[in-house]
């Protein structure tokens, strides 16, 4: 696709509304909005537009919606499920410069201990830094942080590490304020009672991947930092020992501020890079890392729960406990070297998928001969994710890409099979919504289709994304663009950039 | 209107799927389904049908669907601004017989302690008590607790006296099931991570008072009882005094369990009801009631707190602690005591809103003055309210029934001048959707319709409730039932029965 497949009266305008340094059509500027992190998403831009304010949104997205041009809005492309990826010549609506972060406010009531407003494009890390310097904290935290950008967390509802002691983004969000399709600006920035007044579109938008309207900033919690934390990583023969370890301890110690899990697979990856301090003579088939706050005695009362642990859960091999600032970083460090590791070893294929719990066990154990079925027969499986919420990334290395469609089907129709859903944190995006459809009944696909319409209805805000096609409207590549639509998905690609 | 305004044949559908008992035709078996608890909203019904189930209201919906009739969910209809009162032969929905209480289920994260799936008719009492005899606690909590029903504060998004330490409602629903206009019934009872699959249907339901689906069924969020509480009464000159005092407690000890404003006119007349503990010799101006939960050392942090707070804060009279069950009992019953005291003094006008922290001692103040200017001389204002999200509860006795709209647009317009709302935790009815135009853009109230004809395209569900006319559309009144439609406010209302 050319610049060219872009009226050219369109980019005209667009250039007249954010500037001439901010329409860009040259290949080789539009290029890295064309792909995602992972690089298995990819896709062609008509061009990038880089709005600097909410009006200048509005004037694009209004523009766009009268000649009925399609628009990807985009933050940092972190969301590895292909949301935020363009095709066919679709314009970019980057939202990289509304990166504002505004005064933090303390709150007198118990909910929250602080606020802010940021603009869309601000970095997760960056908010976390400005909540950080004033003495508060975003309770949203993941490895993309310093590229993530906060649109994008709450487009995709993101979850986190957090998450199972502060929610997922949802709970986060105080105010939002977006543009529709039609350019029509939704403030709810700043709802006196943020739900008593009519439905509550704020909700609505928070998880909806871009594709009822445009995120353009945002009213977030602050939390309070903890005074004390321990950290525990507690090695164990199988994962449903790791399960019990998290029930025991939070019957013991109150809520966890994070409980992770990882597996053999991962923990030898991470212990092979050069700087790791493991903590564990051979990496065990399955570890839980917790994290607890709480007052000075946190590390005493941590350390004896722990020590109950090994006494009384069957399966537990070992456990190390980490109370000073260094030693907690050092286990942390075991589980966010995933990401790095994982990158550099070439994953093809990422899963994130959320198991009930009973299932959870099983479908681990499972993994590696699921994959080697499918035809993964050389492929490694890596494992880890927020056991407190049942949400598991399966990464999937040294795989043909001839054999991704098999093998993503296979572990997903386990996932299905065992009762929990295919889709996980990162969302629906391209990659899933006819995953969607399996786990969803008709009726509520439906509903979703005519919200869609309502607030879309021109189908001009991410088109592919989300929804499966409607019944009869052929296969999902062919649904919003017509016979002209390709293949999104890269099948050359070889991993992370 | 009579019972022949429904068609026959519909009548006679109705009554075979709900079986001949639970379509109530008859006049005199109609009527308490026709007006509400206060007596100030008042209608008529073409006929009352109670299905037994999730099943029996989908055939109930899918069937007036058909034939465009209109229907009026209805649960314990204690709302307050008539948002489940019938009008002009609509048929009302009842949900009482859906009050099935489900097994209480622990869970292991640290975001609820158990949960519960509940039917929509079950009463928010008999909620609390089934919670209660699991050794857990349904968090949200108000005077109507054994009329209103979970369905009805779940349509409303009720808050109540937990709302500043447990959120309202909406932070209670884990998952929902809900049948939509046409018979279509949506099951996110138990969505394996609730944000993670498309559109958020089910928090775009909470709130919307029954005009895009009506909700059957819910799996309700419990917590843990507090161990120890304490609870104090702090007598203040004036309202600013009881927000400054708030602050301070919470920053001292922490999340407050509630926070509740009284002021003169409620405490008198709580004193003077028989078998009543007044804490002070004269009822003060303002008095704030707070509860904190903690171990077993609370009560002595909070009365070392309050002590700071009589030293430190200007204009705090006197206070009074209460840490064992009888004590804490009689302070809350100065508090719990307003409602009935207030109905029994025959209110004519009851006015739910919010106000920021920075206009709400201002407002207050102003109340008696801004009455008596719109033609309530004889008029007596009882302010009290949830004082932690800024919620107020403004009741007016004594007024002339034909000064009533004047009133209630003074106070209306003063809530909207301070940069407050003027729909609460009651939400909008009928008595608001004109203000809500008022305090949402023109843009946003498009996005609602459309969601709503999104959902309801035959306008079936609840008209007249919550949104308001369309532009262009005429008078509220008017607007979805033609020329024949009637008022529904009874100016006869001579407060609750």
């Amino acid at each position: 696709v050319t610049p060219g497949s872009l009226p050219t009266g369109l980019l005209a305008d667009l250039e007249a509304v954010v500037g001439p340094g901010h329409l860009l059509q040259d290949p080789s500027l539009r290029a890295p909005y064309e792909v995602d992190w992972t690089g298995r998403w990819r896709g062609s831009a008509g061009a990038v537009v880089r709005p600097g304010d909410t009006a200048e949104v509005a004037a694009v997205l209004s523009r766009c919606h009268d000649r009925g041009v399609s628009v990807v809005p985009q933050g940092g492309n972190t969301g590895l499920v292909g949301g935020a990826v363009p095709r066919d010549g679709a314009l970019v609506l980057s939202l990289a410069r509304l990166d504002h972060l505004g005064a933090v406010h303390t709150r007198p009531d118990g909910g929250a201990a602080g606020e802010v407003v940021v603009g869309a494009g601000a970095s997760l890390g960056a908010v976390q830094d400005h909540a950080r310097a004033a003495g508060l904290r975003y309770p949203v935290d993941l490895a993309a942080r310093d590229t993530a950008t906060i649109g994008g967390t709450i487009a995709t509802d993101a979850g986190g590490l957090g998450v199972v002691r502060h929610g997922a983004t949802r709970a986060q969000v105080l105010g939002l304020e977006a543009v529709l399709a039609d350019g029509t600006v939704l403030d709810r920035l700043h709802p006196p009672l943020a739900d008593g007044l009519g439905y509550d579109l704020r909700g609505l938008l928070v998880g909806s991947e871009g594709t009822l309207a445009v995120v353009t900033r945002a009213r977030l919690r602050l939390v309070r930092p903890p005074d004390h934390l321990g950290v525990a990583v507690v090695a164990t023969e199988h994962v449903a020992a790791a399960l019990q370890v998290q029930r025991h301890l939070a019957d013991r110690l109150g809520p966890l501020e994070a409980s992770e899990l990882m597996t053999r697979a991962g923990l030898s990856l991470v212990a092979a890079a050069p700087g790791v301090r493991t903590p564990f003579a051979a990496p065990p088939p399955a570890a839980l890392l917790v994290e607890v706050a709480g007052d000075r005695g946190v590390g005493e009362a941590l350390s004896a729960a722990i020590a109950e642990v090994v006494e009384e859960v069957r399966g537990v091999h070992d456990a190390v406990v980490g109370t000073d600032a260094a030693d907690r970083a050092a286990l942390w460090h075991l589980r966010e070297a995933h990401t790095e590791r994982l990158a550099e070893g070439g994953v093809v294929l990422k899963l994130d998928v959320v198991l009930p719990e009973p299932g959870l066990p099983g479908f681990v154990e499972d993994l590696d001969g699921l994959v080697r079925d499918a035809g993964g027969s050389d492929a490694e499986v890596v494992v880890f994710g927020h056991l407190g919420v049942g949400d598991l990334h399966v990464n999937v290395l040294g795989l043909a890409t001839g054999r991704v469609p098999a093998v993503e089907a296979a572990v997903l129709e386990a996932v299905v099979a065992a009762g929990g859903s295919p889709c996980g944190e990162h969302g629906v995006g391209r990659q899933k919504p006819g995953w969607l459809e399996r786990v969803r009944a008709p009726g509520e696909l439906a509903a979703m289709r005519a919200v869609k319409a309502a607030l879309d209805p021109g189908g001009v805000l991410n088109p592919g994304v989300l929804l499966p096609p409607a019944p009869g409207a052929g296969s999902l590549a062919g649904q919003q663009e017509g016979p002209a639509d390709h293949l999104v998905e890269d099948q050359q690609g070889q991993g992370p950039p």
